[in-house]
């Protein structure tokens, strides 16, 4: 039965899941397209439902998408285009979305190993930003992400199509500042700050592991308490007019430096 | 007198400067923000006209309009928020817009020095993206972009927001690919290649001067003919289920590593 109504019960559900008040009212989060399908079912990710707009779906997407069906154990809803593209409005119109359990971990399971590598982030504001450090994070090999205080959602939407399947390969863990400042303490993590100004060109800084690279937001940087937190602060050189470097940027430079 | 009306001729011109025809058209381009304004004028950059929303402006900024006003022999345009927001939906609400003079070069023009580090990008599709490399390129001391064939536009003003104020620092230049072929075996610079399988690992390659580093588009990468013409491909090493970095992110190791 294909659904063509936009007001269908189970699509207004989905479509919730647009915004962070949907996620977190269902533990689910939206992945469009069939590469990130096929990521999702690759990474063992808990796909909960499988949106399908056959119209969209040339032979060879229609063969992946029946594999999908298979491997997947969802519900499976079958919707017109224009139904499909009130899940996805920026959407690549590959005809495939789902919705998939969030995978939030608690930062007080993660024991990091002597190998670890990863990335908090403090307060950063733009969706997109934190899926491209994802997608950095998956080439370095780095462990995952620990997003802290009011940070952007990197289940949300722009953020999953940023992190080009990351966020299924990488770990999510979100905290208070406290709670990591505790972690830090107890685990012994390595803690590197990046300030666009003050410390160290980070060229010339140890990257000890097991890791943990801190960011601030895109306008406030780190404050003092975070900075006291680092055994060191990094600082990018920048020789022109601009004072900072995009955050994702800054990350990939550092993520690089590190990874050696 | 306070303009208040959307269909406000003068207002209506600009706000076609939103599109790629408008710039076309016209040779103009927006830019947003009490900031840009100030690196504009610094800059030397042809200011055309200053759109200002008085009722956004607190005291200090209201002080540096009016310096601004003065340094820019141009049009002043005084209007309701309500007009200023048509003219940056996303804005950043700091109640000035400014129009100035695109700031194309020819690459003919083009004669690259000793110390020249440019990035020449093609068909790179996101205006962020441009933006975000001038940044870097600003970053680094790098002169500026060549924009190649059918890419973004640089003075788009997602590109300018995402630029910081290097869309007035940097130099830009747009050129069709056979006549950019033709002017690097003219002058003889080094072009480097980034492409995500082939190639040296970007940390082993040498960077001589005048460099130009050549991006693909996000989704095809560099063609066959423009690997040729290159003097080194390099790679950036990809560890993990990801193929590819952010163009930005990878933009941005190339400048550092470049720039030493």
């Amino acid at each position: 039965m294909l659904i063509s109504s936009r007001a269908n019960a189970r699509i207004k559900h989905l479509r919730r899941l647009r915004t962070r008040r949907g996620r977190e009212e269902s533990d689910l989060f939206l992945a469009e397209g069939l590469r990130l399908a096929r990521d999702a079912v690759e990474c063992g990710a808990e796909i909960v439902s499988l949106v399908i707009a056959p119209a969209l779906l040339d032979e060879e997407a229609a063969q992946e998408v029946a594999s999908l069906r298979q491997s997947a154990d969802a519900e499976v809803l079958e919707v017109t285009p224009e139904v499909l593209e009130t899940l996805t409005p920026q959407g690549v119109g590959e005809g495939v979305v789902l919705a998939a359990r969030r995978r939030w971990r608690r930062l007080e399971e993660v024991a990091p190993s002597d190998r670890s590598l990863w990335v908090a982030a403090h307060r950063v504001e733009h969706p997109g930003t934190l899926g491209t450090i994802l997608r950095t994070l998956d080439a370095v090999g780095g462990e995952g992400l620990i997003v802290l205080d009011d940070s952007a959602d990197p289940h949300d939407p722009v953020a999953v199509r940023a992190s080009l399947g990351a966020v299924f390969t990488r770990q999510l863990v979100r905290a208070r500042w406290p709670e990591f400042a505790e972690w830090k303490r107890r685990t012994g993590c390595h803690l590197v700050g990046a300030a666009p100004s003050a410390g160290a060109d980070y060229r010339q800084a140890a990257y000890p592991r097991p890791l943990v690279i801190l960011l601030g937001s895109e306008r406030g940087g780190l404050s003092e308490e975070q900075t006291a937190l680092c055994d060191q602060v990094v600082a990018i050189p920048m020789r022109g007019r601009v004072d900072s470097l995009h955050l994702s940027v800054a990350a990939g430079l550092l993520l690089y430096q590190a990874a050696g």
